[in-house]
């Protein structure tokens, strides 16, 4: 069984909702983050948390490992044991890596992510180096289930400098040309819902295109990025679902300071803020976003 | 002063070879790894007798950290060590990590690599995302002289995926519309010998094309695969080259395995093979691409 195939089943049990775990230790409550020996250890305590209290109210976490790579050493022991933590508790985890490289390094960049230290259930891959710097990752697909959502287009601004380009003759996008790829890939590699091992990261900014796409690529699992502060919402992202189903929407910050906004709201400055309190404001805001999106979904 | 122009001096000085440590524990000597601690520990050793052996016969390193997040913390450990170790030597070191990411989260990443635990002079990026995922590393060049190849066209046989569709309406290819973006940024962030703070990963393995791309992209200075296995032969390089400047070539598996060739070339198996053999070996490697670039350099 593909995780592909457990992803889709925890969208249908608990919404559509992919916590981002893009933890700066900024975001954890000053209070929390002065007692902490250390800003991973701060960051820790604060991922273990945000899982604890939304687990029941998302589909799969993604975890940013720039945010773990800026504390250096310590920082990526935290990344390993906020992946560990998820795992163990049955939660999917996405390593938002973006990695890109071919052939043998591919692999060597594959078992570091699916296997050993920072084990994930999910990766995400850029395309541009072309198909070898994705294909040797799918080994670990038909061997362990794992999976991988690659950038097909993104909800940045800069997506149009590259991802929008035309190609001729036939005015496809460089997107189209990833997208084709990867639905090729899909197809040779489904699981039992109808969706690719593999799928892609498509962004919920560009409203136009998204019922286009979402019927072009029906076989492709999305990964959606760009709702809250990037301006997609619920609708938006629901264009991109297949009968209620085949996408996950991250969001990150507007989960990991939840707390803070609900204090500002009522005029406290959140210094004194406990972990608790961020917990259950994390879990307040994936429950509104998961029944915004529930609401809208055909 | 730009790393770039550190990187041109160089080259002037020493040549044009950049020394690939993308070092598997398979690299080493099987005595030699055996008699160590831990693979990581086989690999750091066996990195340090290789750069004191070819600091004077190559003009740079590029550490591929995918090796080393093989071997999870441990390994990471291990590359930050190998940093360091270069760069306490007064050598220049490429961080071969290609990442990919907009906004803050390019920033974060910008932190963990021109700084901290893992910093490098130089790193690789890759640019599907579009240039807000290359702009932000650009504060590190104006601060702290900081560098990054950013892939262009790569010499793998999948750039012909996606780094090489063509772009309507002027039959460019993708891989112009990248070289042009970063040929405005080099103008905008220029060393003192012409080449932008950023320069572009240019494979060696496209000979028709070589000419007409270092003509039109003068003020890049490129970070050349390609050469030796992947079919790049010392002519192709010297293409890519400008006014006997302008690039650094990079060898990983015939220089880091050249103990191996050498040994097999005389009947012997290598099983027994010391670290100080395999260095010297790197060093003869080292040495005669060297002088093989140099006698075709115009």
């Amino acid at each position: 069984m593909y995780n592909i195939d457990k992803l889709f089943e925890a969208v249908r049990a608990k919404g559509h909702v992919c916590v981002g775990l893009d933890t700066s230790a900024e975001y954890v409550p000053p209070a929390e983050r002065k007692r902490a020996a250390s800003d991973a250890k701060a960051v820790l305590a604060f991922n273990k948390a945000l899982v604890d209290s939304t687990f029941d109210a998302c589909a799969c976490y993604k975890v940013q490992i720039a945010y773990y790579e800026e504390m250096g050493l310590e920082g990526l022991g935290c990344y390993a044991k906020t992946l560990r933590y998820i795992r163990e508790k049955g939660g999917l985890v996405i390593a938002d890596i973006k990695r890109s490289d071919i052939a043998d390094t591919a692999l060597r960049y594959a078992k570091a992510h699916f296997a050993g230290d920072f084990e994930a259930d999910f990766v995400t891959l850029s395309p541009y180096m072309g198909m070898d710097s994705i294909e040797p990752w799918l080994s670990y697909a038909d061997q362990n289930g794992k999976g991988a959502f690659v950038l097909m287009r993104t909800s940045n601004k800069g997506m149009r400098d590259f991802e929008y380009l035309e190609i001729s003759p036939d005015k496809k996008r460089v997107y189209h040309a990833v997208g084709d790829k990867l639905a090729g890939l899909a197809a040779a590699h489904c699981g039992k819902y109808g969706y690719g091992a593999f799928g892609a990261v498509l962004g919920c900014t560009e409203r136009d295109e998204a019922a286009e796409i979402r019927k072009n690529y029906s076989n492709l699992f999305f990964l959606i990025p760009g709702y809250g502060a990037q301006g997609g919402a619920a609708d938006d992202a629901a264009l991109l679902l297949r009968e209620g189903n085949g996408g996950v929407v991250n969001a990150s910050r507007s989960i990991l300071k939840a707390w803070e906004t609900e204090l500002k709201k009522s005029g406290g400055d959140g210094s004194a803020a406990a972990i608790s309190f961020a917990a259950e404001a994390a879990r307040r805001a994936a429950i509104e976003m998961r029944d915004a999106i529930r609401a809208v979904v055909k």
